[in-house]
């Protein structure tokens, strides 16, 4: 769906898809550390209406020790967004920043096996979600 | 510092760095919706040592309803990242995520001009940052 994402659509409901993809990153080592439900959000400080809409920060504590060792300012880059938001139709979208595109970004050689093992992980976790 | 920050060093304390980039965001509509303390987190979860380091989400709620509206998948870069730590010599260093360079990896054109003002208003809260 886009150059930076790993995306899929899945047949669950908002709610239980944020349910299971924060199940299934865990499985892969990610804990979510941070939760923004957008549309709460939006409506709080702007008055704004918007669709259900969730961003989970994910990560995965070894990995993300190995990457600021490799460099101090990739903290910029960390931690690892999930998204999900409700499509309307009784289907929700599932997006995990892809983290070999955004290491890419620093052009530091040090993140590269970093960022693809994180990348095989988020990977499996989003094929863990039916 | 990196391609991907706007960044400097302060001759600050890293608690008095972390206020003061708070408060100087909070002054360019940016609220701080997350915060992810590294050490902590790191002792915590894998008993690693690491120094002074803060990960922030800041957000702008006006313009990130924009981008939202502008593309669906956006919120896999937000909230906008502002990272501090300590460099152990009584200085701290304070780097914000660009968010000029992070729309570019969209490609989408219609997220340039919030992109712009968002970047525009983060330098004005690093500058303001003594």
């Amino acid at each position: 769906m886009t150059s930076y994402g790993l995306s899929k659509i899945v047949s669950l409901p908002y709610a239980q898809a944020v349910a299971a993809i924060t199940a299934a990153l865990k499985t892969q080592g990610f804990g979510v550390l941070t939760s923004i439900d957008v549309r709460e959000t939006l409506r709080q400080k702007i008055g704004a209406e918007f669709r259900p809409y969730i961003i989970l920060g994910a990560c995965n504590p070894h990995l993300a020790h190995r990457a600021l060792q490799a460099e101090d300012e990739i903290g910029l880059l960390l931690p690892c967004n999930a998204i999900v938001y409700d499509n309307g139709d009784g289907s929700s979208s599932i997006s995990l920043l892809d983290p070999a595109q955004m290491m890419s970004f620093t052009g530091n050689p040090a993140l590269e096996p970093i960022a693809a093992e994180a990348r095989r992980l988020l990977q499996a976790a989003l094929d863990a979600v039916a």
